[in-house]
């Protein structure tokens, strides 16, 4: 068994980046910016939205933060995301989910200029990746492509079992699976509750992608012998052996199901880690104008 | 052995639009105007923006044919199809493809109005149907919907296996028959070229759904007991039994596999005259706003 070590493999994601960001200001270019949203003040948003900001400047990227109280109305969220949209600066930005209840998530996701949509949560974005075009794929599903891509993960004719059909990653990693070239051409199985007979079907996987939020879910009875597993779950469970009082579950029984599988991804320190390295990426790719 | 009739059910539908149509008339309501663009004279093409127009006098819609010969520029069809987003009365359009090589079909297709792009090829509703959202869906998958749902096919907990992964009919169908609710909430496999096992793949299925263009391509040994096919395979073979000198073939052996399965669309008269009653219902939801 060998562990996918997201962490290192997201640090050298951001070396690269930061490297390409130097010669791009060495040769006199324009620093790229990512700007980010953020409403309220939900701890889980508020880290999260701290760890891109430290990333950026990592990478040597601009990054701006416009905070609203969770008072913020909906039109004035839309007039920040018009301004952003049509701030020539700013290369991309995200508008840090989730929203207070009074805000539709669906109409601030569909007002901000796809080409500045790094979270790849627009539909146009959604649809290019489904019909194949370019397109911002959001966070988890390019980090995981990256982390097969690097640990160089046969993907062709395998059988590709994803548990969770959500539109972050169940669904975007069915897609981009199955397409042509690689990582991809694999023959996909998207599972869920409604499966009748979700252990069998996992048992014929060569690749599992666990994303359905449920810890220690998958349990070693439903992995064959050197499958590849790839654990997006991170569940809060309380815990007496951390200082915090909990501590990050996967949707994988790790302990029971490493042993059987040719490679697995920790929780913490597999999926998570890559989903900041995919954002920057993004960034510069909507820098350049590789996408649109 | 029952057989799904497509021809059957495509009427009835038409039926239903034709009286709809006929009370938003009665009531002084706006005639639903489907335009469409036809460039060259590709014989395919050009029967079936016939049967479209044709289609269109029967419910009662208005129609309108906008023709180009093979040698229009990109920028004159871009230009019309800039006339007939913001023309009024036109509801929704299609542009005929294929498009002659000297002209993006991705350009053309990006260019329409998504609220008015009653084909569903535009990103936007590609993206939306994929997140869940009201979109203009294709006319083959919304066929297909259509007629599992009027012939009452339990699809929950299903095993449904996808030949195909095709932007127009494998994909969507893929991405509509695991969504939430029904006709969906079933576990889906995506097969292709690549796929390794595809006849033990196929042998676990309770529904296949057969759109690789290959003539005959399932055969009775790939199909359980029961199950459930959709042949959406329309692939023209020399005959000398038709006057016209060849025949529609599908991608089931029919003969062999019918007499195994509970329900089987027949090629032609199966999927293949749903897709016209899919793009009048578009074109009704475009009149009636209901998507966007």
């Amino acid at each position: 068994m060998q562990i996918i070590d997201g962490k290192a493999t997201s640090q050298k994601v951001k070396d690269e980046i930061a490297a390409e960001v130097a010669q791009i200001k060495e040769k006199g270019g324009k620093t790229p910016h990512l700007a980010a949203i953020l409403v309220g003040h939900d701890g889980g948003s508020e880290t999260y939205v701290a760890a891109k900001i430290k990333a950026c400047e990592f990478v040597g990227f601009k990054s701006s933060l416009v905070r609203f109280e969770d008072t913020v109305t909906e039109e004035e969220l839309l007039a920040k995301v018009e301004e952003l949209n049509n701030d020539a600066d700013v290369d991309g930005f995200i508008v840090q989910l989730p929203l207070p209840k009074h805000i539709s998530e669906e109409k601030v996701t569909d007002a901000v200029d796809y080409r500045k949509d790094v979270d790849g949560f627009h539909p146009q974005n959604v649809g290019r990746m489904s019909i194949g075009s370019p397109a911002f794929i959001s966070a988890t599903p390019q980090g995981i492509m990256e982390l097969i891509k690097r640990y160089e993960i046969e993907t062709s004719g395998k059988h590709v079992v994803v548990i969770g059909r959500s539109n972050i990653v169940g669904r975007p990693m069915s897609v981009l699976l199955s397409q042509k070239g690689y990582p991809g051409d694999a023959t996909v199985t998207v599972c869920h509750s409604r499966t009748a007979n979700l252990n069998e079907v996992c048992l014929s996987a060569d690749i599992i992608i666990a994303a359905i939020g449920a810890p220690e879910f998958v349990k070693a009875e439903m992995v064959k012998e050197g499958a590849v597993v790839i654990d997006v779950g991170t569940t809060r469970v309380k815990s007496d052996k951390t200082k915090s009082g909990w501590k990050l579950k996967g949707d994988v029984a790790y302990d029971e199901v490493a042993p059987k599988c040719s490679w697995i991804t920790p929780v913490p320190g597999g999926v998570g880690p890559m989903t900041i390295a995919s954002l920057l990426q993004n960034t510069l790719k909507a820098a350049k104008n590789e996408v649109y």
